[in-house]
């Protein structure tokens, strides 16, 4: 007997090519950590714990391709301003406050609510991320982590590189990349090493490049190198690379990405490119079909405001629309399957998470679609892009674990991170100490 | 004793100008259906009913400055098309099957679904307007309403006249417009008619105009002129008009708007732009400068998805920094004053609606911001914009009555308004009779 069984469910199938499609009145069987079975409903069916679907979309847990869980602590406080003005007079300058503690009260927050919306993944790349590891272990989510270095950072790089040897060695639920800040920040020696180290132990990269086409144009009056040439010269895009935002991507640069393809992504978060006024969007039709995965994600919430994936999923469809200037591309399945496959292409889980397949992880989000924003339901799909809400997730499961059952979290007390994160909260935005983490001068 | 208390409350203060702001511990007093005062909060004050607005944030109930609220019944039934073959393919082959029954069926649904989103007032252009009405005045709700009319219709333009004359009539909560359906839909003879009716009995008239700049060519090539040159030569103009979406409006198009500022406003609903790929939004900087009303609006949910006005206010601010190449435009104040003053005039409601003060009708939305998406509250104005959802409106007043306590309605069975939605929705998307209603070639 299985140890747990979502009852009568419908489950979001989101095939490597073609339409998506929802299968009604299905028992989702999960054993330990993994989807076991996937069968047609049947009452004799038995399990120690059965959570009744009637009525729900069982989905894919969401994965947030990119983000800062610890920012959630400036959420709110780094508002319309350009991206000089955002890093140089508000993130980089609060960033100086930044404690073991506090990131960790953040993180927590953060998980919660990722969790509560759905979300069973991020991608991280932070400070301190051995306290995120511990909040998202606490949690019960899934994350991969990258400890952020400059090399403005004295013996940071080598330190980072430790930090995420020992996340690796963690935790079943945590995988950690090496996390260079981005090639405007990390020089090309350290980019160099952080390959080697990539290479020889066998962790991917995750770094910031590309992120505006000024950043690009920057690259090649400096380097006379585009930020994609640039990883490519120091063995960043052979050690295989998740790239951060990438809007500065440029044509000349998808024939080099086409080569790496096999170990390269990208995580598009396009509310922040509106946000800050960055004049591109991530190229995603270039990049695909260029054989280069893309995922989906928030980036930090100093600057995207919530964790909310469905969001960002949202916006990746729209936005990717009006790029294009064509309404039939990214479609509702195709955006659906960027969302998943993609995304966990983009955390590096492909064949472990991102879809419900036996064999699969349990990593699972019961949706409710019967609220008045999403009726009549014509199309299943068409609502998880374009009318659900991050309070439409009821049941949430990790590696066959409930973590939010009914819209409330089983692993944390949400009050208590509420209460915690609220009373550090101006300990981070207090710029009286003066000074920055880095300076923005791409 | 007033009649009813909002008690220890924040208010959202929106100045005509300049930093929005928010006044902790506040009573807001009730009388019939006016705010007739709003002072510090005092446990001596006393009222017949009093709502507890500790923790929640009082703002002026949201108005959806254009939609066509009976297309929910749509929702999800026509994706993934250009416009015209969204017009031509499926919306205008659907409307076949209008009856006033099934119109009256999705407005229910649609001010269901807008009450609970903290929408106070929508301003609606649609056929069956009275069924529309009907629905609105049972909610609760407060609707400005224009019945379509096509020139193609037989009798339509003075039948629609009617309708409009019959409306005005109708109930204190419901105002209505002339609603000639767009200047590619309807000829000058008829717009003269409509400006005719409009100045001699005192309506204004509601239409789409320049939705996207290939109407603007097309209306230059066929007509020897822009759509606002249309609207400038038959009247329209100078009668006093809400045009929907504008985007194909050109900077020539500015200085004749300008001349009748005082009476003209536009609708931006900025997430149809990018689904439809229409190419541009609304130039709302361009439009303002002029001194023209700029307010916000869902459009219908068979392209919008949903009716969540937040969606739409949040969407004008990332769309219109984009557009501009300008992080600091569109600021939060700027933005919650267009979501607010801005829609209250392009309803048509200035110094009725809009706005929190002394004299104005009571139609308020309470939001609480303790979720864990919105916290820490560095800034609730940008929670307002950027974190928000429908599901944090807790308590809805229009005119004065509790429309929406505790995120449940008072004013009508929601699982009834969503069972009758499901129970038609079959009968809209059935393209079996063959026919449209309309047909698109601007």
């Amino acid at each position: 007997m299985p140890r747990l069984m979502i009852r009568n469910v419908s489950v979001l199938v989101v095939p490597e090519q073609g339409e998506c499609r929802v299968d009604d009145a299905q028992d989702v069987h999960v054993q330990d950590d993994l989807i076991v079975a996937i069968t047609p409903t049947d009452p004799s069916d038995q399990a120690d714990e059965v959570i009744d679907g009637t009525g729900l979309l069982a989905m894919p847990g969401l994965v947030n391709s990119h983000t800062h869980s610890p920012m959630v602590m400036m959420r709110g406080a780094a508002e319309d301003l350009a991206i000089e003005d955002w890093f140089n007079q508000r993130i980089w300058p609060m960033e100086v406050n930044l404690t073991p503690e506090r990131v960790r009260v953040g993180a927590r927050l953060a998980c919660a609510e990722m969790l509560l919306g759905g979300v069973t993944m991020f991608v991280d790349h932070y400070f301190h991320a051995d306290q995120i590891a511990a909040a998202a272990i606490e949690s019960g989510i899934r994350a991969d982590l990258a400890p952020t270095f400059f090399s403005s950072m004295e013996k940071g790089t080598e330190a980072a590189l430790d930090a995420t040897r020992a996340l690796a060695r963690l935790h079943p639920r945590i995988t950690a990349c090496l996390g260079p800040h981005a090639t405007y920040t990390v020089n090309e020696d350290d980019l160099r090493r952080a390959a080697e180290v990539a290479r020889d132990e066998g962790f991917r990269i995750h770094l910031h490049a590309a992120e505006t086409d000024d950043q690009t144009q920057a690259s090649l009056d400096k380097y006379g190198a585009t930020p994609i040439q640039v990883l490519e010269r120091t063995g960043v895009l052979d050690a295989g690379v998740l790239i951060a935002h990438g809007c500065g991507i440029r044509v000349t640069d998808l024939a080099i990405l086409e080569r790496y393809a096999d170990r390269t992504a990208v995580a598009s978060c396009p509310k922040v490119y509106l946000k800050l006024a960055m004049g591109e969007v991530t190229p995603i039709k270039g990049l695909q079909a260029a054989g280069v995965s893309v995922g989906v994600g928030t980036d930090g919430a100093a600057v995207h405001n919530t964790l909310d994936v469905w969001e960002a999923i949202r916006m990746v469809a729209l936005t990717q629309k009006q790029r294009e200037n064509d309404a039939e591309w990214m479609t509702i399945s195709d955006t659906l399957r960027l969302a998943t496959r993609g995304s966990a292409a983009a955390a590096g889980l492909t064949g472990k998470v991102g879809v419900l397949e036996v064999g699969h992880q349990a990593d699972v989000a019961l949706v409710d679609l019967s609220g008045p924003h999403n009726q009549p339901l014509h199309d299943p799909r068409a609502a998880l892009v374009y009318s659900v809400r991050a309070s439409d997730v009821v049941t949430v499961l990790v590696a066959g674990q409930i973590v939010v059952r009914d819209r409330r979290l089983t692993t944390m007390d949400l009050d208590e991170v509420v209460a915690d994160a609220r009373s550090l909260a101006h300990t981070l935005v207090d710029l009286s100490a003066g000074g920055a983490v880095q300076h923005y001068d791409p």
